[in-house]
């Protein structure tokens, strides 16, 4: 049986030591996020996931949800009690805004709950992770009296919300919708349409649900212009906040998925349901896109969540299992083979695993700070300057972060040999679960297209240029012994630098040079981030050490660990911008009759 | 509904123009394999292969194998039918030695088959090819009464064979097996143990199997070199060659995989079963590396077989799936979308799958054709040296080639976007079917570890030089439009021959810096082995379209790819050769404690 124990003190260094939370104690919202504090709801959020959520991850997976022939749809056994617990326990008002119920904490810690809670369960941190998106539309677009109908409830978690996008004809290219929104008269609108891959679309944790649906009015262009948002609960709310009828919407069919099944992902069918506008008629593309960059943080943390429970449980495997010997001789000569952790293969695998999950932690946590300073800082150019990084890092921990997330779980399995493909073991789980977030929330080929395609040209190029400032000062600001990982930083940071000088000589004359090269370029930039966030850490560790005090173990393993990721990861800049420079020539050359296959 | 067309134009470019089959015809097995026949039997194989297999393998995915109580075991529905049909049309014998009842084709022709075979269903696949491995033990070490006795009957395939090496506690590290033979005073011994993982250990294709197994001999040493391997049939063979009693072995239990779930992999459980030995007492080592020599090649061909139908499902999604518009502007102005094929990240995926694929399918008929040599070639210079490069070629085939097969197997799972992950789909089914290839015969890294620990360096370096100087004549051959390939070509060699050099000057010193380097190493033969295929290939159709003829588009497609491949695989090698280039100091740096969470 797998096991998992949040990294609690990982996160405290970068929360408190990297990122220094403490230091903005002056902005609103900040102020009760003392260090004390703060490591408590570390500590609190970290054993309740382990305690009570990560039990419930594999039964999760063979039970799978249930749907009757009424349309309701049963989660799986403990779920219902497990969320209980968690609205009880008051996790979901963490970071969310006083005005509405929530305790205002930065959102730093509120997407520490998502990591912790994705890492124990997957599937059931979708339930919660959801409504975060539905939340933030709400919050952003919806008239005052939307936002007092729904979002206590749905900020307590007493409804939770979802996302309906997608239609069998329409993914990517939300153009395609289908679904009608027809003006009642009486400031409602009928919703008719079909919705598939909703993710806990229907399920019997909350008593309502409230979907957040993408329509077209009548007359709108057919295009992505000429969509709407709309607020459409599952049972209609009276003025006075009770529940009144079921409205016409219902969970049609569950998908049979390779992973995630403790997760209801439903065809819902709405049928003249009852819906009211969120924002203006056909403005809902930028309604969408605030509830859709908060997902896409939210799947980037999944990816580095799968990667670190696959991790754990692969170092408990290599500790545990023995097989050969050193190739420097008997490490246990008393024993009839060593652990398999002193071949350097497997540690090739668990450093791997480790200069990843570490780097990926503090960029989402960075990311997370950015989120809190766009709205509270107290300039207007430190807010830009968090609104633009944000922007570009969005599609690289959601890209990077996934993709990267998913090797790595494929590799920790792959330390257990034939075990990691026995289900009993739990690894192939999280490969199966680690897949979904590179596909859903906009595939990665579509964050590698936002990345390159409209974040780096935004504002005349200013977000990558501060980006680049940002690199370029940490890496000049490691000194002394740390010098050779600011070179290292330096040289993947010029590779970036190349390649964006390529796209700008190249896309102009042929738009498909930037496609060509768009995912290459995200996983440089992920290269990079990482890279930054790890000279970072090392500088911080390096002080820890000169300091002295405990922990010494903790600190020089951060400065191994920096060193080793750019002995590891820093060469593919290099074969990343080689292959952007490559071009779309021999990628688009080929007739389309050609991939078919000959007799 | 996935589909499957078997890839016979490009399978017989590479068997009669790449390769010119037809040259080797003075040797023996090769006369009757003649350009008409070589066709015929590609042919049909792909038609027996898309026909019978392919619809078989959903539903052996959904239904998986039952254990009765009685310790027997049911494949899936219509399994049994198929198979029965695949031994009727004698696909089994198709390069088996006439001596035993085979039709003595080369074995490039077999090795066809475990193509299509695998492609259209790698479980069904697996009854057959375990026999292979099986066999060729046999033919190698087997008494002539051994040989009489079974492998007539193994090689029509009325009964398959096993490979029982694996037990709980020893998977890697063979000298942990606990397995006992007692010699019983009447040639038999007795076999008492515990195997797992043990493919198609009990199923209802055959009314018998024959168990290839590895145990210890009493007073044999503690180590691989104490193990002998052993006949076990299930049902006892009378000297009539009718069958006698069951012998004392059974399927203890069912494993629950990620995939593969037509295949059944059973828990053997051996209570005195009576066994004869092959070969020698304690040199089971040797013999078992015959039989998994063989299986390596074919579990490397399995790579490429999900890598295969993956991606011509994706081609068939992507030219039928219509969202947004192609970045030059609208494809087909009068549909509301493009297909999304005009786009260049699906593009780049679609071409990546089609560069590894034709090089993989290449590389591996070469292999297959030095299987033929090493037995048949005039002399026994030829024959050294195709036993050299097999040797080497064996761990790259299988490593390099089951772990870009399951990549590219997930990317093309991408190109379907969420329904990609919808199991009704089958993309979900092909990428957990893959991910057993990368394990099972021998992990990846301990490929990575015969390749740079045994291979390399065995007969003073001879066999990697052989290979270089191919490559590098190769390399030279490429004159006027095709010089650019030659170069990238000597390029991507270059990498490995530094990489090479880097493990004779460092590897002495610290072995570890040769572990560390391993996997990567591996990957940088595998780019310059199908670089290497990709150069002959671009030849051939050079050389084709010269003399003008039919099939223009293809011999230029060949081209493109040759050209693609390059561009978007090879600067790799360069990123793997600094990585070897690191050493093994970080990776191996941390106190084993430091890779546990702390909190």
């Amino acid at each position: 049986m797998p096991t998992y124990t949040a990294p609690t003190r990982d996160t405290k260094f970068v929360v408190n030591e990297v990122l220094d939370l403490a230091s903005y104690g002056n902005l609103p919202g900040f102020e009760s996020a003392t260090t004390d504090i703060v490591d408590a709801v570390i500590d609190e959020c970290g054993k309740f996931c382990a305690e009570v959520l990560q039990p419930l991850n594999q039964v999760g997976d063979s039970e799978g949800c249930t749907r009757h022939p009424d349309g309701s749809v049963t989660t799986p056994t403990g779920f219902k009690a497990a969320f209980d617990q968690y609205v009880e326990a008051g996790w979901s008002t963490l970071s969310s805004p006083a005005a509405y119920g929530g305790q205002d904490m930065p959102h730093v810690l509120g997407f520490v709950l998502e990591e912790f809670a994705s890492t124990a369960n997957h599937s059931f941190g979708m339930y919660p992770g959801l409504t975060n998106g539905a939340v933030s539309a709400l919050l952003a677009f919806g008239s005052d009296e939307l936002k007092q109908r729904y979002l206590p409830n749905m900020i307590a978690n007493k409804w939770l919300g979802t996302m309906n996008l997608t239609e069998p004809q329409c993914g990517t290219d939300l153009g395609l919708i289908r679904t009608k929104a027809e003006p009642q008269g009486d400031g409602s609108y009928a919703i008719t349409g079909t919705k598939i891959f909703i993710s806990a679309g229907e399920h019997d944790l909350t008593e309502n649900i409230i979907h957040l649906v993408l329509a077209k009015t009548p007359g709108a262009p057919d295009s992505s212009k000429g969509i709407s948002l709309f607020v459409v609960p599952k049972v209609l709310v009276n003025d006075d906040g009770t529940l009144g009828d079921r409205n016409a919407v219902q969970c049609g069919s569950l998908e049979h998925k390779m992973g995630i099944h403790g997760n209801s992902t439903c065809v819902m069918n709405y049928d003249g349901a009852k819906g009211w506008l969120v924002g203006e008629e056909m403005k809902g593309l930028a309604a969408m896109f605030v509830m859709m960059n908060a997902a896409r943080l939210g799947v980037g943390i999944q990816g580095l969540a799968q990667a670190e429970v696959a991790y754990q449980n692969a170092v408990a495997y290599a500790r545990d299992r023995r097989q050969g010997r050193a190739l420097t001789g008997p490490a246990e000569p008393e024993q009839k083979a060593d652990s398999i952790i002193v071949h350097p293969d497997v540690r090739r695998m668990l450093m791997d695993a480790k200069a990843f999950t570490e780097g990926m932690r503090a960029l989402y946590l960075y990311a997370a700070l950015q989120v809190d300073l766009t709205h509270k800082a107290q300039t207007e150019e430190e807010r830009t300057l968090a609104d633009d990084l944000l922007g570009l890092l969005t599609p690289v921990i959601k890209g990077y972060g996934t993709d990267k997330g998913f090797d790595t779980a494929v590799q920790m399995q792959q330390v257990f040999g034939g075990h990691g493909y026995i289900a009993e073991w739990g690894m192939e789980q999280f490969v199966r679960d680690a897949r979904i977030a590179q596909i859903y929330e906009g595939t990665n080929g579509i964050q590698a297209m936002d990345l390159c395609g409209r974040k780096l040209a935004s504002k005349g190029g200013a977000a990558i240029q501060a980006f680049f400032k940002l690199v370029d000062d940490e890496a000049a600001a490691a000194e002394g012994d740390l010098k050779p990982l600011g070179e290292a930083l330096a040289k993947v940071v010029g590779e970036q630098k190349a390649a964006t000088m390529w796209f700008m000589q190249n896309a102009m004359a042929n738009p498909n040079n930037l496609g060509a090269g768009a995912h290459h370029y995200m996983t440089i930039m992920g290269i990079v981030s990482l890279g930054w966030m790890w000279v970072r850490m090392a500088r911080v560790a390096a002080a820890r050490l000169e300091q002295g005090g405990d922990d010494k173990a903790f600190y020089e393993a951060k400065l191994t660990t920096a060193g080793y990721f750019f002995e590891r990861f820093g060469p593919d800049a290099g074969a990343l911008r080689r292959k952007i420079e490559a071009g779309s020539e021999a990628m688009m050359a080929l007739d389309e009759d050609m991939f078919l296959t000959a007799a």
